[in-house]
């Protein structure tokens, strides 16, 4: 039995096993994406994001039991920037694993770069596609919102929701400031701690005034006890709430457009590079022009040049015979 | 007269509209790299990177001047992923350019996105060569180190200088996680701090037990205080240690060969993508494969490759006529 077959039958682990064949960019994979695309575009995507020690896992995990009380199946994607280095998510797997009972209704998966470079927003936003269409009506992508990628990942989410903690030291706020236009709801987590008050009222005061603001949802700020289960409800109903808007609003089509006429161009470059890798014997191609640029006979730009025109005339000719 | 000609001609505003121009992608930019990239290859490219707030800047500042007493010019290109929301590189550039008397022996640019999303390391790296070509020998290459991106960015610089700051709270230790395998050199940042001699023991120990320490180079852990000016040139004369190290190991060319083949292929990649947005009626042809895909006669992955095929058909065609 394929795959494939598995995964339609329900067996969870072809769904994992899925997932790894993404992140390694496996032969093939493309195709059984192609197949499980149609039956992905209902699952709502939920974007959670914020600085480290912010409470995002505490937060996604009572969400995650929300979702499932009112009857929805839940698929969790982890992305932990750190991982590549030290294989933190690993850890992270582990612990928290261990939070979600296997009943089937909630899915946990940590995605990690594993060596594979420039590839991690691609690869969950792929998993994303594997997890809707297996089945989970809600995806909750879970991330560490500072680079680049993160940010990437986060624009393919239906709905972002920012958590912050109020924490003074110059690491936080800087961080807050690369989040604060992303956000569609905003979260002071870890409300008992001082200063939660005047945060909540600083963040409403700058996104009544801040010239991006969606008049037609002015991003609302909630104050959370996520770890004594503080208010999550009530962030799960203004999510709720939210999407409720998108749809009726034509917001919700109009980013879907957008995400998929991204997702064909990038899929329509990584085409490129594996024919390129493929047929041209890159390896020893590249060699010679390195030496030529090392000693100063061509330099990148040229060789990158250079290199594709050869690329496509061998092509050309491949073509015509 | 051109603006490679003013560049040559030691025109300081020509390298900041070739930074600019790099930083929006313009047509020739390539060119004028292509131009530049011999000249640049003797230039040492050293990376600072940790979470924000450890004092990057003042220690950055601190190395600069030092390098400029030992007759050196130096470059320093700021990166702050922040930036394509809040305009935050900005304030930093007015701030920070008053602390560099432009007697053009330091040249100071902060790179920031803009808008134009998943270039920032290709053009920070771009603005490296420049700057070397200019004629300055150190590029010193500020960046948070958290994003994928940002260590794409230290991945091309010839030596890493992780700075590090004995701050508990989870978010710190989370970043540490992070950046322990990337590091040349490590520094203890606010070393007055209570912890920070516990810090720095706990890191040597580490590094002495780490299956990635370079035998031949155990990462040295520096404590320092930046803003007192205190041991700044211990981490100066360390630096210089490592790149002899770099020389004579011959680390420093496998390193170069090694990000000249990266570089090819993003060329490459870059290349195509032009090429396809140019000649291929983009957007009309994108409208109706999103229609397609949203009414699920098509998927990305399916559509990415046949326009990809028919963009190489009309090539072939464009080719034999």
């Amino acid at each position: 039995m394929s795959l494939l077959d598995k995964f339609n039958q329900k067996d969870i682990r072809a769904l994992s096993k899925i997932i790894s064949a993404i992140e390694d960019n496996q032969i093939g994979v493309q195709k059984i994406l192609g197949e499980l695309y149609p039956k992905a575009g209902s699952a709502v995507r939920i974007g959670i994001t914020g600085p480290p020690g912010a409470g995002k896992s505490t937060l996604v995990n009572g969400l995650a039991h929300l979702f499932l009380k009112h009857g929805k199946k839940v698929g969790v994607l982890a992305v932990d920037p750190t991982s590549p280095f030290t294989g933190g998510a690993l850890l992270g797997d582990r612990v928290r694993m261990h939070e979600f009972p296997t009943t089937g209704e909630i899915y946990f998966r940590s995605m990690a770069t594993r060596g594979a470079r420039g590839g991690l927003s691609a690869a969950t936003d792929n998993a994303a596609v594997a997890v809707g269409a297996f089945g989970y009506d809600i995806v909750l992508i879970e991330t560490v919102g500072v680079g680049q990628i993160e940010i990437d990942i986060i624009d393919t989410c239906d709905v972002v929701v920012v958590v912050l903690v109020p924490e003074s030291g110059d690491s936080i706020q800087t961080m807050k400031a690369g989040l604060m236009e992303i956000g569609d709801i905003f979260v002071v987590n870890k409300a008992d701690r001082p200063g939660s008050d005047k945060m909540v009222a600083e963040l409403r005061y700058g996104i009544g005034n801040w010239k991006h603001t969606n008049k037609s949802w002015p991003a609302p700020v909630i104050a959370t006890e996520a770890t004594h289960d503080k208010n999550v409800d009530k962030l799960f109903e203004v999510i709720g709430q939210f999407v409720e808007h998108l749809k009726t609003s034509g917001r919700f089509e109009a980013h879907r457009r957008e995400q998929i006429s991204k997702k064909v161009l990038s899929v329509l470059q990584a085409r490129f590079k594996r024919e390129f890798l493929d047929h041209v014997d890159a390896d020893t191609r590249l060699e010679a022009v390195v030496d030529d640029i090392m000693s100063g006979k061509s330099n990148p730009y040229l060789a990158g040049e250079e290199l594709y025109k050869k690329f496509e005339k061998q092509k050309t000719l491949r073509v015509q015979t």
